[in-house]
């Protein structure tokens, strides 16, 4: 694929070129320096077409519906008259050998929409790297002028936080468990939320959920006092039926709207990217430092060391740091 | 006093003698390169001696009554047979010219006491060098003998989880506001907290105070669902009439009998130590490459050429690493 030049991919990603996107996608997602190399030189040239999606990121854990509703929603939104592409960040799809939207029988209707793109999780290894390539083909997406990107995440780790960091609206997807509302949201995760939406708000649901609605409005009452920044929306949908998506979408668009007049997408952006910046930067010395054979050999000793008190942390973090010091 | 050697100072604090524990806690904050030395020469050596004192970490906003708390605490432990340490982790105190704890009014009572000691905040410029600071000291204190080991800071920043990050017990000092109970208690601390209490509890305060306790313990019914590990205690108390120490005092030891029996309270201490060393050498690589002469001059060039779209986050990153790769 390095054979082709960058504009070859750059003209054919910025005229929307189905196979050229997805042959772009590929390269980011290459572990081969020459990919890499290319990647990056179709990236920073394709910089001035990014920015003009609404980025949406949506969470939930498994069994919240969270495919019927990615499907549902875009489907609305390409009949409305977008254009739709769908990412994933899942660091587990490694382990499991499986991935979030790999499965080609999730979100069928969505997939064969000549509107609809639809790219499933590398398998990257590490969360950083997951989330590094999705950022980087969520920019690729917008050049090829999709104006609605969804960034989906199972309920994993630190992957909401990852998300919540590359989009503009962050969506919690729940359920509507009577006798213990509250459980299944994770802790942290409130504070990145834009809005919260119970799902399965259908046939003999819809009382409860409407009673969690409640409840969490109330929680987010009190807890906009203590750990909050600002209040999540709350809402309830079914994706099965279609209902409250259209409500919940025009959450997403006026705030989208706000943060555009008040200037706040632009820094609420630029802050995200600056951040980027800095954690690849992080991520790339640690990676140097703790790929290094005498590090890797050294690091388990030190750490039995410092458990059985034979040694101070701060000396063990010096001797590594003083010992790669003299061999640079 | 890079003129002695290590085991002078050792000596010296294995005896007790204050006046050698201070000049080794000087040792510990100075910046010049040979006391550096030094100073983690006396740590490793001192390493067997450490770890028996109960670490109590204590914040709360300024106002709450943090020093009349500590001195009330400290006089009550040494009556019934403890030796206290107060140290401080204040990185305001760079920027302010003050310091928690360097006021010699402070704590009066307490540092007359031959069974107390009193450290204030170093003024080590950014927090990392406060904390790493303090806890050496605090494990140079406790080879000094001291049972009880007291680590306040103020509720600024990041300061507290730095200091719940070296403590054994984390505990929020908080006033009953009237109409407002619940603001004050800063975004993210709660996770850390072991204990609340509501101080200043006397006169006519103890009404709202015990209001105060009931609205905190329904709010953490509701919180420890959502955001929390584990309930924090809540407690009032009253520094200056000297009610309620002796009760928060035996929650605080009974927490810690129940984890040292149960094997946690290692477990603990072990992963915070962990940790340390992990922070330390990514403080360690982070301060050498920002420090690097050419990282500092493209590093500005390079964010406002990312805030401005001319150059995406990623190339920029790749851009300073690879830049450094070449140069080593």
């Amino acid at each position: 694929m390095a054979d082709k030049n960058s504009n070859y991919y750059i003209d054919g990603i910025l005229s929307g070129n189905r196979r050229i996107l997805a042959k772009t996608i590929t390269l980011i997602e290459s572990v081969l320096p020459a990919h890499q190399k290319l990647a990056h030189d179709i990236i920073n040239k394709i910089l001035p077409f990014t920015g003009k999606s609404i980025r949406l990121g949506i969470t939930g854990v498994p069994g919240v519906g969270k495919s019927t509703f990615i499907e549902t929603l875009g489907l609305y939104l390409i009949k409305s008259g977008h254009s739709v592409a769908v990412l994933a960040v899942d660091p587990t799809s490694v382990k499991s050998g499986g991935s979030i939207l790999a499965d080609k029988t999730r979100m069928e209707g969505l997939s064969c929409k000549e509107k609809g793109f639809i790219r499933p999780s590398p398998s990257g290894g590490t969360l950083g790297g997951v989330a590094r390539k999705t950022r980087e083909t969520l920019l690729i997406c917008e050049a090829a002028g999709f104006d609605v990107v969804i960034v989906e995440t199972v309920g994993v780790g630190q992957s909401e936080i990852a998300v919540a960091s590359m989009v503009d609206f962050f969506l919690v997807l729940m359920l509507a468990n009577a006798g213990d509302e509250l459980q299944g949201i994770k802790k942290g995760i409130l504070e990145f939320a834009d809005a919260i939406a119970i799902n399965k708000a259908d046939g003999d649901n819809i009382e409860k959920a409407n009673k969690a609605k409640n409840v969490y409005e109330n929680a987010f009452d009190l807890l906009s006092h203590i750990v909050l920044n600002s209040r999540p929306k709350v809402v309830t949908c079914s994706a099965i039926e279609g209902s409250g998506i259209e409500n919940l979408w025009n959450i997403v668009l006026e705030n989208h709207k706000k943060l555009g007049v008040s200037g706040e997408l632009l820094i609420k952006r630029n802050v995200q990217s600056v951040k980027w910046m800095y954690e690849l930067i992080e991520d790339g010395l640690k990676e140097k430092f703790y790929n290094t054979p005498e590090v890797k050999t050294m690091l388990p000793k030190l750490i039995s060391d410092i458990e059985a008190g034979r040694i101070a942390p701060n000396i063990a973090a010096y001797n590594l740091l003083f010992f790669l010091d003299k061999t640079n």
